[in-house]
Order: C-alpha cells, then structure tokens, then sequence
C-alpha cells in the first residue's frame, strides 16, 4: 500500500523473529524460539533469509561459537541491523512541524524543525516537504516519510479526515506529499504513531497492555492490547479528549458538548484563568506562573482540569484494563500543577481492581513524537510481504 | 490452570487451525491454510493429530475425494467433532442461575434453571451444584463448568473480586465449586463471555472487531479487538456501567457516584419512576406499561436511560473504534422505550468517523448468557497445550 520495502519475509513465524529482535535485540537464537514459541529450526529458516538480505546480524560474526551453542549453532546474540533503512518521522501541530531521521531500530540521527507560516494544508505541507528535504542525505536511502496529525486520521487511506486542532478536514496528506517527495508516506494519528514506539521500543515492550495518555494541546490516548496497539475499525480510536465526561454548556473545538478538552485542554485552562481574571493577554507560561505562585482562579483551573483528566482515565481503565498508563505530552512540565486531582479523582472511579493500574509520568519532547512518525515506518518495513 | 483436557496441540498453528475449523467449520483444507496463513504442510500436520485425537474429523470420511484436491489430499470440508466433549456454563444473577449443557461446539442440548433462595455466596453455590447435577450425564464426561458472575472477576485466580449486583466481595468461586464438583471450573465475567460466545460462534465472527453493551440489571460491556477480548490486566474490562458520566450526586450500587448504571440500570429507571409518581411499589412490567402508555414520568426515565446509554456508547466507540457494537441483555425487549435518546446522545458525541459504527440490537434469553460460561470451557479447550 505504502510502497515500502518490507523484510523478506511474509511467514507469521518469520515476522515474528524480526518483531521480537527488533524490539529486544541483541537476543541470542534460542531466546528468541523461547519467546517466540517456535523451534529452533523455524527460527533458523527466518533468521538465514533475514541475515542474507542484510535485515538481521551476529551481535559478532567473527568470535568462534560459544560453548553452550546447541547442535553447532553460534549462540552469537543477533540483532537488527541498524543500518540497513532509515526512515523520517514529523510530528505536525499547529506552530511548528518537527522531523526526526532515524535508523532501523529508531536511534534519532538528526533532527530539525520548522515555524509554519499558517495552518492550512499548502503551508504546513511546505514546511513539512522542508524539513523532510532538509533531512534527507546521499548515503542511505529512505525508506518512507511518517507524518503524525492529532485527531481522526484514516491510516489506511492516508487521510487526515478530521484534525480540529488543525483546522482539517478531509485532506489527503500521504497522496499529496508522496506526490511531492517521491517517497513512501505512512500516515498516522500522532498519538497512536507515539504509542507504537512506545510499544516497540520503549516503556510499552514486554507488557500485556498499556496506554498513553498525552496532555496538552490535545488530550490524546493510544491503547496497546492483545498484541496491537488498537487502531479503530473506522479509523478512531483513543480520542480520550472527546469522551462527554464535562458539562454540556460547554462547546469544544470539535464542534461538540461536554468534550473532556473543554476543561483539561491547556486552551480551556487558559480560557478559564483570562475569564477569571479579567486578563485576556494571558498564555499558558504566564497561568503556569500564576498557579506556582497560589494564585486561586489558576489553581483552580488546573485543578479543575486534573480532576477530568482523572476521571477520563478512569473511565479508560474501567473499559480496557490496561497494566499500565503513560502520561506525556507538552503538559508533562507542569504535571504537579494537576496530579493531585487526577489521583482523586482516578481513583474515586476506577472500578474494582482496576484501581492497581499503574499509572507513570514520562518526559516530554516533540521530538519524541516525531520518532513516533518513524516507528511507524519501521513497523511497516517489518510487517514482512504480505 | 483449570485442569480442562485441551486440544493435543501447542504450537501457535496447531491452535490457529483448530480455532479457525472450530469458528467456521465445516472448511476445506485449503481455505483453512489461507485463513490462517499457514502452509498447507503446517495445516495437515496438525490436521492429522487433531483427527486421531478425535477432536476433527473430515465432513464425509467415505465420499471419496473430490476432483479439486490438490496434491492428492481429500478435499472434504473440516470440522470439529462435535460429540468429543460437553460442557456446562452457568449464568448467575441475584434470582436464579441458568445452566445449559453444550457439545464441542456450544450447541445446547439441554437448559435448566432455579431460582436462589438467597443472594450468599454459600446459598447460591448449593443451587450451582444442583443445576450441574442435574445437567450432567452417564454419557459423554464434562470437561468443565464455566461459571459466569456481573463484576470484577480474576478469571486467572478464580475468584469474583466484586460483584455489586450479587453482594459478592473476593468469593473463591472456582475453588469452591471445583473441591464440591469434582469437575474444573472456569470462571469469567458473564459479559466477556458472551463476547467470547459472540466472537467464537455468533455475530462477532470474522469481523475486525465489536463490541457487546448489555442494558438491563447492570449495564456491561464486552470488547474484542485486535484478535481476542479484552480481558484487563488486573481483571477488570468493558465496566461501562461504570464510567462517570451521570451527575455526582448519584450513588452508584458500587458505592462510587456519578456511574452510567446510577440513571441507566433497571433500577435507577424504577427508582426514578417511583420517586416522581409517589408509587413505591412499582415494579420494572409496571414501568414498562407506564412508558408504552405514555406517562410522562416513565417515559423520561427511560429517555434518561437512554441519554446516557448513548453518551456511554459514545465515550467506548471514541476509545476503541469496534467496527460494530451489539446491544443485548434483559431490557433490549423494551428497546424502543430507550432507542431514540441512544441514537441522538451517541451521534451527538461519537468523534469524526467512529459514527460509523454499526449498532446492533439483539435478542436475550438467559440460557444464552449460561451459553457464554459454556463457551468459556470451550475456549479453554481450544488453547492448546501450551
Ligand atoms: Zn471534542
Ligand atoms: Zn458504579
């Protein structure tokens, strides 16, 4: 569909190996049968093809085999080959766009960003063929452009069908840009894009579920279950932002009621303390240092939009059950500013047992996201030929 | 865990064939190998264990084989033999339990019910062991009994954490049951198992993924996505009934306030009616005629119902984006007092595209919801000797 070059393999085993070493490699051969639940000798059918098209190594092809290798093969860990793709990943908002270059197994090799002139789809398009123009060198080749938008992204059409933090609706990003570029694009809702590299490489590997939980902008949620990160029927899923848990009187970007982001958003925080103050000059750096210096109507607002992030989470833990939530995004910086409510209030409605849920803080750079662009690259080239 | 004799296969495509004959069966070889994505080779080796095991058989062992046989193998559809093993599922509510005897394949081949002469653990267990006595036959052995309970459930540990509905707060179920009847037990939420029952032999077959909401007594919620149902890493999934989108000042049967079930359950609309009526002594039948009759007090309580139902199907639809939700449970026979608020609250808050989603309603009997503890054991069943 993306016109990708994928791994050389189209075998449910064969993709597998890869997926299991390139999210935990360097893993010797029989770790991986372990882990894998296959034998040794499927292992080594896939690993052989893997290795000839220069897709997986020996951790150290030239030491001899170790001693407790079995039937003579090398006990030599494997892994990916770092170098054998590269991929750009963008993370697009409304003020910037951000690119990432990363190799096979997502290790940043460069990384840039641009101002957008405007948010309509021709400026930010521009900026992003930019930075993407900007990132791309004569050595290796890349193998697809991923571009991460908030809101309902059809990824499988490749069309921004709804992005109310953009202003979009309905545009075709990978057609246009790969027109443009003459690469490969995969597009992806940013969140989902984010919770993918969390899960491959990240937080996320090894667990039986998770889910991200970004405030911000945006209040975003992509959830990891049963082996996938779930990408929604339809092409919605995770929209936490837009669960009608806030009182009807209040309109959200979307368009619709009682959207949580009408009272967590950090537009809606804003909007809150200009109201309650009589100061409509105010930004989110300047609430920030209201609300660390006690101010009520600022405290308030964070508070306010704490106990709605908790009770969204809530009502994501109740329906999914995840082992884990991740909360990241812009507003990570000011996270103390919210987390009393959140605690309150996630734990006056988590149901039962879900109540154990761990729920952790990660760090935040846009940067970050935009390497979620190129994981979700790189879990293309590692679908294998279907 | 639980002691069931599985299917004589652990490897992943051994599982795969036998899942997929059993979901769809009877199939031929060859569609089996193209649904799985295995090699016809893989297909006929476990094939060849799974008919000597009598757990498959070919359609018409004596046709001989058809012309389009490729390679010599008979191209006799597939499946499972039905008669290889019985279960029995249980379906536990505050009045009766409901248990239904089924084959391999979740046919019923015989119902029974009684009614509980109390709601305590120790009460309704003494009627469990009498319906399954009942129930059970000198003919084909039971595998095992799967016991469905409302709530959260640790279907790992066996036990039922917290059942509001039932009173119930961590009852060894499994453990008790399984020293009195000699027989492995198998415990699950009684709406993860009618998704499991949906997904395996009904309307959720072969689709990418769906949903179960079930109104009534408590309003539940099953999810299958990304190839299996959730089953929440510490237990708890799919309490929609207890997502807080009702106002704070109502409490909730689980002592929290502000959950779907405080306006939507069975209860909260009697309670509702009988409030604004000054009738204490209204039962549901009295309410439902009230509303069909056009009293104004019955028929906003069901519109409330409704309301949030729909806000509750919003909020799960913009989350995981099931291409299709199936409404089902006791009140589904007084839809249309509940259906035009669903349809308006949930097109007013699904997101972009998730509007898309498919609601369906469907029928309700209790010997269904046993059906699903029936299917649980069969799922058992069909994991494989891991
Ligand atoms: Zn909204
Ligand atoms: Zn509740």
């Amino acid at each position: 569909m993306t016109g990708i070059t994928q791994i050389p393999v189209s075998s449910p085993a064969g993709i597998a190996v890869f997926g299991h070493i390139l999210s935990h490699g360097p893993v010797p051969r029989i770790d991986v049968a372990r882990a894998t639940g296959l034998s040794q000798a499927a292992v080594t059918k896939a690993v052989t093809v893997l290795i000839e098209d220069g897709f997986l190594e020996d951790e150290d092809a030239a030491a001899p085999p170790r001693a407790e290798a079995p039937l003579g093969r090398p006990a030599n860990p494997l892994r990916v080959r770092a170098g054998r793709a590269q991929a750009i990943g963008v993370k697009v908002t409304a003020d910037r766009v951000y690119a990432v270059r990363t190799d096979l197994i997502a290790t940043p090799l460069a990384v840039t960003s641009r101002a957008n002139p405007g948010t309509t789809p021709e400026a930010v398009l521009e900026q992003i063929a930019a930075v993407v123009a900007e990132l791309s060198t004569a050595g290796t080749p890349i193998s697809g452009v991923g571009i991460t938008v908030s809101g309902d992204v059809d990824a499988q059409a490749g069309v921004v069908r709804d992005s109310p933090l953009m202003g979009w609706r309905d545009v075709p990003v990978a057609a246009l840009l790969g027109e443009r570029l003459g690469l490969p694009i995969v597009l992806e809702n940013d969140v989902r894009a984010l919770t993918i590299a969390e899960q491959m490489f990240g937080r996320g590997a090894g667990t039986h579920s998770f889910a991200m939980v970004t405030i911000g902008a945006g209040i975003g949620c992509g959830i990891f279950v049963n082996g996938a990160v779930v990408e929604g029927a339809h092409g919605v899923s995770g929209e936490i932002g837009h669960l009608p848990l806030a009182p009807g009187n209040l309109v959200c970007s979307c368009g619709r009621r009682g959207c949580v982001e009408t009272i967590a958003s950090s537009a809606a925080i804003v909007t809150a303390v200009r109201r309650a103050l009589g100061n409509h000059t105010l930004d989110m750096p300047a609430v920030v240092e209201l609300a660390r210096a006690g101010d009520v109507a600022a405290r308030t607002a964070f508070a306010d939009a704490g106990e709605t992030i908790g009770s969204a989470l809530a009502a994501l833990v109740n329906l999914i059950g995840p082992q884990r939530v991740i909360i990241a995004g812009e507003a990570v910086g000011e996270y103390d500013l919210y987390a009393e409510r959140i605690r309150k209030a996630f734990a006056e409605h988590a149901f039962g047992s879900a109540l154990n849920c761990e729920i952790i803080v990660a760090s935040h750079t846009f940067e970050e996201w935009a390497r979620g662009g190129a994981v979700a690259v790189i879990r293309e080239i590692a679908r294998g030929r279907g």
